[in-house]
């Protein structure tokens, strides 16, 4: 688009680079901060930039956080014998979202896809391994999307579990096979978690 | 949505208030910022500061400009006898984007709407006027959405100009009757503008 102000252009430009946002929602978005008054930006470019400047990475499940451990890792009030696997923060947020969970997440930071390149080493695996060595957990539920490499990934960590005398569940098949579990509605993501079921190294064979 | 940091959960909050951003959106928008390195974040935050911070409005035609006059009331090149009025800024780039149009514009700040309580002392008509009064134009071209608060606008404006020599044309019916000019395609518009009717008071009577 055509814009006769550099400063509406280049603040188009930086709308219009977040995902899923096109040019005419960036100019709307734009022209809506020209309408408002002063302060209201200041707190919107704020909160982002303190966001950005002070988020953590949680040191033991990889969670986001304001400390160096997640508000979730320090919650007493959580089952110490459930613990969660998943892809993503976004997945974590999801599944946390539909109260249905009352235990501890792991984040992987990904799933194995050997078609992007990505294998065991480079996700959280090493650490999941030792806090279910160290840890007090009695289940693993796996929460990852349905999809062939998160079949591979299920498949993967359970091997590697077998030795730790825990047993290894996944949430149940309401999410469509095929699905991203991040867009699954709460319900559906609720029930799956409250109905998982044994994981069996068998099972797709 | 229950986040386990307060940093997330602020920059979700400073997303979801822009128009058209759902929670779901914004926490995706927000998990994009922590994705990428701080300069990303810096450069987005920095744009939008710089944009608000100074931002003017044209002396001359209420556009949006980064100097006491905008860049289209100083560009030489343009057929100094076309006048093009228009609602909003965004009206404006639109039929700026359609590159069918190379004359000037007036920006109304609105349009007559007894309903919203908006009378023509609240819209920059008496500058309209005195534009034509003291300026080239030979034809005021009404590029104003196709609804009743529209054409009302337009009747009053026709109106108002029929004293001073000009001749008045609306642009022609290819936005589809209630639609709103900001959301026509660009083919439609720009058509629209070259195939532009003069305006009879009688026309709708």
């Amino acid at each position: 688009m055509n814009f006769s102000s550099k400063l509406i252009e280049q603040a188009v430009d930086a709308f219009a680079s977040l995902p899923g946002i096109g040019r005419k929602t960036a100019v709307r978005l734009a022209l809506h901060l020209v309408d408002l008054p002063k302060e209201h930006t200041e707190q919107f470019t704020g909160a982002l930039k303190e966001m950005k400047d002070k988020i953590q990475t949680c040191t033991t499940c990889f969670n986001l956080s304001d400390e160096a451990a997640c508000s979730i890792c320090n919650d007493k009030s959580r089952n110490p014998e459930l613990l969660c696997v998943v892809e993503s923060i976004r997945d974590l947020m999801a599944i946390e979202h539909t109260g249905h969970f009352r235990g501890f997440y792991h984040v992987l930071g990904g799933i194995i896809s050997p078609i992007e390149g990505i294998g065991p080493g480079d996700l959280n695996i090493d650490s999941l391994l030792n806090r279910v060595e160290l840890g007090s957990f009695k289940e693993i539920i796996m929460a990852i999307s349905p999809t062939i490499e998160g079949d591979t990934t299920i498949f993967f960590l359970s091997k590697q579990l077998a030795t730790h005398g825990v047993s290894v569940s996944t949430i149940s098949r309401g999410v469509a096979f095929g699905g991203e579990l991040e867009y699954a509605d709460g319900l559906t993501l609720g029930r799956s978690i409250a109905s998982r079921i044994p994981y069996q190294v068998s099972q797709g064979a």
